[in-house]
C-alpha cells in the first residue's frame, strides 16, 4: 500500500526545485506518492504557507506533511519533525507547521533533523528541502526510520508558534483583517460567523463592511448563488470563514484590497 | 492495478485547491492516481475548459475524467456523473464535459451527484470540487460506488450541450474564429483542412488569411519546418485543425490577435 | 515495483500539453510514475532546459529522463534515445540532453526514434512530445521495448553537444557569466569555487564583483546566514557554483541583472 507525503513550499514552478525534491523522495522511498499541496506561496511568506497548510491538512491522507517556506535557511532556526495523531510534519521550526499541527490535535513528540545519516551531502550551501527535509519525509513515510532516529528530542512546547491575530468583537462591530486572496479574487478574512453572531448578525442579514476607505452594504450569505451576478457579498466560505466575494467577478479587484488590510463588519 | 482520475479545472496553482482535491481522492481511494490535465483554464471559462478536455481525452487512460470549471457553483446547475464507453465523466452540467463525452461516443447513463453519503460536509459554502466532485470521482475510480449509487438518474439527452460555432464555407472562402492560443503563441482556429479542401485549398498552397484588419498571404503546411524562421504559416496542427503559427516565433504577437476573433481563409 | 519517467519541457502549465504526455505514458505503461522536473523552461530555450536537467539528474530515480525543448520540431534534427549507466534519456538531438548525459558518465548506446510501431498517429503536424518522445519513454520504462527496437543505432559520439562557456581565469580575476536566475532572485554564475581558489580567493574573503556597470565588494560565503538581512553576498550555492544572493532579498533585482551577462570576480 502507498504511503503519502503531502508537500507545500514557496519553491514555485519556474525552477526544478519541486521536481528535485520529488526525485529525492522517489529514490529513498519508491512506493511513496507525493501530493503537491501548493508551491506558489510568496517567497519567504511563512504566514501564508502556514495558512495554506492549515486549510489543507484535514483533506490530506494521513502520513507525512512536508512544509518548506524557510527564509531562515542557513541560520540557527531548527529543522524539525513533529509527530501528531495525524502523522508526521517535517520542516523548519519557524511557525510554518504550527497551525496545521494544532489543527490535528497538537505535537506529541518533536525531534531535530540533525542525524547526518539522513542528510544528503551538498556541493555547496545546503538546499534543506532537497538535502534534509525531503530525505526525512521520505524515510518517515517508508518506515525506514523512526522520528527518534532523525535527531535530538526537543520539547514540543518549545516549538515556534505562529501568531495569528484574532478578530476583535465590539458592541456593534467585529474587526479583523484580510488574510487570503484566492485565484478567483475572493477575499478571505480571519472573521468567522460565530463572531458575527455575537453582535447579532446571521445568514441572510444585510451588514455594513468597511475595508480601508471603502464602506458598503452587503448581504451575509451561505452560498455564492444567493446574490445577482456582479454583486458583492459576504459569504461563509468553504473553510467556514467570512469572505468577500463577487458572483462571477473578483471582489479583490472591485474593492482594490490586498492582504492584511483591516476589515470591519457592523450591523445596519 | 492503478485506476486513474484525470483532472481539469480553473483552480490555478496559486492556492491549495488542486492539492486538496488530490488529497480527498487519495483518502477515499489510495490506489487511484491523478493526472493533472490542465488547471490554468481562465476562471469560469467553461468553453475553454471544454476545448482543453476535448483535445486531451483520447490520450488519457480510461477511467474517470473530473472537470471543474463551475461559475454556477451554488446555483441550480446540476452536479453530474456520466457513463461512456471510455469511462466516467464527473463535473457540473454546464457544457464543460459535453464535447469530450461526444468525442468518446456519447453518454450512456447520467446521474446527479446528490446522495449525501458521498458528500464531504463543509464548514461553510460548498467547495464542490473538494466536497462533491472529488469524492464522486474517487469512489467511481475505486469501484466503491456505482454511478447508480451517486444520485438520481437523468436523461443523457437532457444534459447541457456546449455550442461550438462551426466554420462557414463560402464559394471562395472559409470563415471561422480563433479558439485557442497556446504557450507558444500558436493560434488555433475552428477550421479544419476538410473545409479548406471544399474551396480547393490543399497542403502546399499559398492562401490569403484575414484576421481583423490584418490580411496577408501564408502557406498552408503540414509541419512547422516547412517555412523559414520568423515566417507566418497556416499549419494543420497536432489536433488536426488549421492554426496560425510562426516558426520560432509567436503568431499571436505578430498578429496581435486574441481569442474568439473572426478568421477568414480564401484562395488567391 | 514502480518505474519512473522524469519529465522536463518548455510546455508550461497554460495548456494541456503536460497532462496529455502524462496520459500517453499512463496508457502505455500504467505502473510507471512520472516526476515533473520543470515545465517552465522559456519556450525554445534549449540551453536553459539543458542546465535545469543537468542540475536535477543526480537527484532523480534511475529510469528514464524525458526532455522536450524542441524549437526544431518538424525539421531534420533527430529524435533520439540514449542509454547511460543511470538509465535512458529521450528527447531531441539538439544538445538538451547532453550535459545531463555527460553528468552520469556519457552515452553508451544511442538510437533514433523512427520505428513507426512506437509512434502515435497524429491528425496533423506531429506533436513529438505526445506522439514520439512520450511513447518511447513509456515503453523503455515498462520494459516493453529495448532501445534497439526504437529505431536506427547512431554513434553516441555524433550526438549534438551543448556548448557551455567555461569561465576564464586571469591573474587576479575570474570572468564568467550569469546562467540562471531562480524564483528567489538568486543569480547563479558559471564560476565555481575552484576557479576562485586559483586566484587565491576562499570562503570568508571579501571580493570584488563586477556585473555590467555595477561593481561592488561582497563576501564569499558558504551559506546564506553569514551576512545581514538585505546584504548582497557571493555564496557557493547548493549546486556548488558561485551565486550572487541577497539574504531575504532578490539579488537579480538589486543588481538589475539578466541571464547571460558577463560577471567578473577579483581580489581586493
Amino acid at each position: 500500500m502507498s504511503s503519502f507525503v503531502s508537500f507545500l513550499s514557496d519553491f514555485g514552478h519556474e525552477d526544478e526545485f519541486v521536481g528535485v525534491v520529488h526525485g529525492v523522495i522517489a529514490k529513498l522511498s519508491p512506493d511513496t506518492r507525493v501530493i503537491d499541496i501548493n508551491h506558489s506561496i510568496h517567497p519567504g511568506s511563512v504566514r501564508s504557507g502556514a495558512l495554506s497548510l492549515m486549510r489543507a491538512i484535514q483533506y490530506l491522507p494521513e502520513g507525512v506533511a512536508l512544509g518548506v517556506v524557510d527564509p531562515g535557511v542557513g541560520t540557527e532556526r531548527l529543522p524539525i519533525a513533529v509527530q501528531t495523531d495525524w502523522g508526521y510534519f517535517v520542516g523548519p521550526d519557524n511557525g510554518l507547521l504550527s497551525p496545521a499541527v494544532a489543527m490535528v490535535g497538537g505535537a506529541r513528540i518533536a525531534h531535530t533533523l540533525t542525524n547526518p545519516e539522513f542528510l544528503i551531502p551538498s556541493a555547496g550551501a545546503t538546499f534543506d528541502g532537497r538535502d534534509r527535509f525531503g530525505p526525512a519525509a521520505a524515510v518517515l513515510a517508508s518506515g525506514e526510520a523512526r522520528i527518534e532516529d532523525l535527531g535530538d528530542e526537543i520539547n514540543p512546547a518549545s516549538l515556534t508558534p505562529m501568531i495569528l491575530p484574532l478578530p476583535e468583537v465590539g458592541e456593534n462591530q467585529v474587526s479583523g483583517h484580510t488574510w487570503w486572496i484566492d485565484r478567483f479574487g475572493n477575499v478571505q478574512t480571519n472573521i468567522g460567523p460565530d463572531e458575527l453572531a455575537e453582535i447579532g448578525i446571521s445568514v441572510g442579514d444585510a451588514i455594513n463592511v468597511k475595508i480601508g476607505v471603502n464602506e458598503q452594504e452587503v448581504k451575509l450569505v451561505d452560498t455564492f448563488g444567493r446574490v445577482a451576478e456582479g454583486d458583492l457579498m459576504a459569504v461563509i466560505d468553504s473553510q467556514g470563514l467570512v469572505a468577500l466575494a463577487v458572483r462571477q467577478g473578483r471582489a479583490s479587484d472591485q474593492l482594490s484590497v490586498g492582504l492584511e488590510r483591516p476589515v470591519t463588519f457592523s450591523r445596519i
